[in-house]
């Protein structure tokens, strides 16, 4: 049996409908139900329920964005820091492994590799990377689970939320045996306001950018793949292999769902960051070769975006 | 057998010393011996040891003062926060009670109270304080254990260390057997970088304020006579009863060492926090009945400052 926790959220959800649909049992408390996030309490759960595996998919994410984590540092930290130490320090103790849903947003920008020489771009947004992503798009490299996030309290300026989510693995780094699954992004076929794809068709502005997606049940049908092949414990970076810039995503909505919209983008960061948003914004690429190398295989960013927005206008 | 942690910092030194003083066994590991920071360190230790108790004064306080928390909110949160959470959590699993160091300064201000009507004024470095200071001492009250800290990420404005000190105690409230033990601007007889005698005496020009201060001895000796005493747990106000200003301190000082210079004062909030400090720094009043209620006597704050300077003067 496999204990679900933050089967509520946008992530969690799916966790609970793939392993519904995977016939796994599991369980899923509320935290109305069972308050987890009490180190006594989720033992306890632990010691009765004994099971094989967990999931840890709650977290702090703010509402309606990220921005709402810089006024709320005490929820943010509780959610994805001191709760993520907490299901490592309960597991460990069981010999539970474990999976943490963590996030790509503690990275910034891409590796660009030209000439065989290697540096990072932090900021993807400004003119000259939207060029050189036009004439030379292969120099543009994802972050390997092994390069060291650079969008954190440790390389600031980072969001608070991103700052959280770091510090969340570096708090079960050395505890016990666990997956941490980084999440980037998350979007499909089903209208959400936290679906990239919905998000896009509201947003009064475009916010131009080039970034690693994870189609959300792509995510959690890999980190399952993951637990069930055994894969060695550790960190994957869990998004469709690829990346995309927020243009060419506006474009297949365009083409696919054919809006009755037009589409602007903010003129650059400064308006951006101006008008719409308080806090820097992870965007990045991350490398999903490790996750491939263990045997378990995404569809491809472009296809998976096609594919949804197919199904979303089925669906109309 | 008693485990202390953190023995190498200010405070825990005078625990060990306290501890040796009073023939209690207690086995002090550096954190180069055993990295107790990680949970599956300290829970094996703990079973291997099997102390009766363990005491936690590790943190991060910030050196030269808590304005280097603002620019190190990683080691921050992970040493008064997480660390916290993790000495909590292995100490429930192995059924050991613990005291934890935490600060007052989760505080700001103090209880006004007139004519039976109490308020909270936070700011005690204004004239209109200072004014009622001198007409009406008695109407400045501590605060108590059961009043919510003002002063921490979810009553903002607060400083870094002390957002993360108020969150450490909330990670640990409701996990095993504990006292929470709050110190408040410690200082005793012995020049240090810590002591708040030796920093009046070093500052170019002192802070005006009000405060409620903990003898570094007297706040370990409390600390463990709650603990001898098997005295209930949760959380004790650990300092010397009463309260002072910082220019009475300074006039102890004068009267008592007689120090070779003379004592200037910042002419105000704004002046100070333009020129010497980054961060609001908390000063407040602590209430300490619950601590007496519990059998635990400690010097009135006046007395422990000038036995202290006399001791000074003497070893001088």
């Amino acid at each position: 049996m496999i204990i679900l926790l933050g089967a509520s959220g946008y992530v969690g959800q799916q966790f609970a409908a793939t392993l519904q649909k995977r016939g796994l049992p599991f369980f899923a408390p509320t935290r109305k139900e069972l308050d987890y996030t009490q180190f006594d309490v989720l033992l306890q759960c632990l010691r009765g329920k004994k099971p094989e595996f967990l999931i840890n998919c709650a977290g702090f994410t703010g509402k309606p964005n990220v921005d709402a984590c810089e006024t709320n540092w005490a929820d943010t930290l509780q959610g994805n820091t001191l709760f993520a130490a907490t299901v490592a320090h309960a597991c460990s103790v069981q010999g539970i492994p474990f999976g943490h849903v963590s996030s790509g947003c503690i990275y910034a920008g891409a590796k660009i590799v030209i000439d065989g020489q290697t540096r990072v771009e932090k900021d993807l947004s400004q003119p000259a990377m939207q060029q050189l992503l036009e004439q030379n798009r292969g120099a543009f490299h994802g972050f390997t689970e092994t390069d060291e996030p650079n969008f954190t309290f440790r390389r600031q300026p980072c969001s608070f939320y991103s700052g959280s989510k770091a510090l969340g693995e570096d708090a079960i780094r050395d505890t016990g045996n666990h997956y941490i699954w980084r999440l980037r992004i998350p979007f499909d076929e089903f209208d959400n306001p936290r679906n990239y794809l919905s998000k896009l068709q509201n947003y009064p502005k475009v916010y131009q950018n080039v970034n690693s997606l994870s189609h959300r049940a792509d995510f959690a049908a890999a980190c399952l793949d993951l637990w069930s092949r055994r894969a060695p414990f550790g960190i994957y970076n869990v998004t469709n292999p690829g990346f995309v810039t927020s243009a060419e995503v506006v474009e297949m909505i365009q083409k696919i769902l054919k809006p009755n919209r037009s589409f602007e983008f903010w003129a650059d960061d400064q308006e951006f960051y101006r008008t719409a948003a308080k806090t820097p914004r992870s965007n990045c690429v991350l490398d999903t070769a490790k996750l491939l190398a263990a045997g378990v295989a995404m569809r491809p960013v472009e296809r998976a975006l096609t594919e949804s927005l197919e199904q979303w206008r089925s669906a109309k």
